[in-house]
């Protein structure tokens, strides 16, 4: 008896949520990020993704083709929205500031999921999600740092030529060179040297 | 009489060069970097190395257990060594050639071969790699970038106190940022903009 109820209880089915349209879609994407983030690129399939969103392999399917398609739109409504720079009073302060949310960024599902897809893609598949990336990821950091320079300028503690887009790509360059080559997680302490050690004597008046 | 000469050259099997020693195991190190860089670490089989180095999958195997440690050693072996940073008399002079010297070896077979392996890789074979990139790329190029700022510092046109490791990954971090961001290949006019924009304002003195 014992026995057969603990068959019964072993052969009960993997419950599969009852959800519809956008809630669905949202669990879907959801766990197409979780999934990247975890397994990378080679280890995603669509299988794992639906058992992942408890739902089945056709409600996937039904809705992107490809896990191609599918992480096109996971990054492009995962992706936190860097979307403005608030003013902290001085170019060290804002940088730390901005530097800790895309270190934050950097480190989130969405963004271990981005760098599996921008390490391990083939250059064809990575074509795929290059406009999603420039969209999301570059032109926003990017504008973000000149908006932080451009105030900086104007407060009168950055030179007014520092708005070359080399140097916006600076701390960008380095937190991937970093976190790629010697695995730094950029902890706030990295951050304040960085910023100390390199953005502050690139971007100050040559007069300071 | 045509058709069976043509048919007697088609069967013709491929030729296996009858080599030994160093002058193989070179031509198979040579072959791996050469596939490592045109079908990435995902396509690299011991059978193409074999196939490219124009050998037997057994001359392979008998000196490499796995691709693992065939890739190691090629990397050992081919990667160029970056030894010396000549005084051209100016920090712009000398860091734009030591720039150049970077950007060819990036884009060298085994650079292409490196980069296949630091972006391809998931990170529990990558720490295969770890102490062959830390030995053979990340260590030189930063001496040879603190080598030259500290003659710069000598010199006289670079600041005193320009000798933070963060500094120094500046160049590397921008270069591996824009060439997998943006595709860059870094032409020449690139890199001079680099120096102009970022690194002199970075190292020159505050009273410059």
């Amino acid at each position: 008896m014992a026995n057969s109820r603990w068959t019964a209880a072993a052969e009960t089915p993997p419950v599969l949520l009852r959800r519809r349209g956008p809630v669905l879609e949202r669990a879907i994407l959801d766990a197409a990020l979780e999934q990247l983030s975890t397994v990378g690129w080679g280890g995603l399939t669509m299988e794992g993704i639906a058992a992942r969103a408890q739902t089945g392999k056709a409600a996937v399917y039904r809705r992107w083709p490809s896990k191609e398609d599918l992480v096109v739109d996971a990054l492009q409504a995962g992706l936190p929205t860097l979307d403005e720079a608030t003013d902290h009073g001085s170019i060290r302060e804002d940088l730390f500031q901005l530097c800790r949310r895309v270190r934050d960024a950097m480190f989130s599902t969405s963004g271990f999921a981005l760098r599996s897809v921008l390490y391990e893609c083939d250059t064809s598949t990575a074509e795929r999600f290059h406009g999603v990336i420039v969209r999301r990821v570059i032109e926003p950091s990017t504008q973000l740092f000149r908006e932080v320079v451009c105030r900086g300028i104007a407060r009168g503690d950055v030179r007014s030529n520092a708005t070359h887009e080399l140097v916006f790509d600076v701390i960008p360059g380095l937190m991937m060179y970093r976190s790629k080559m010697c695995g730094s997680e950029w902890p706030d302490e990295d951050i304040a040297e960085m910023i100390d050690q390199v953005m502050v004597p690139l971007l100050c008046p040559r007069t300071g």
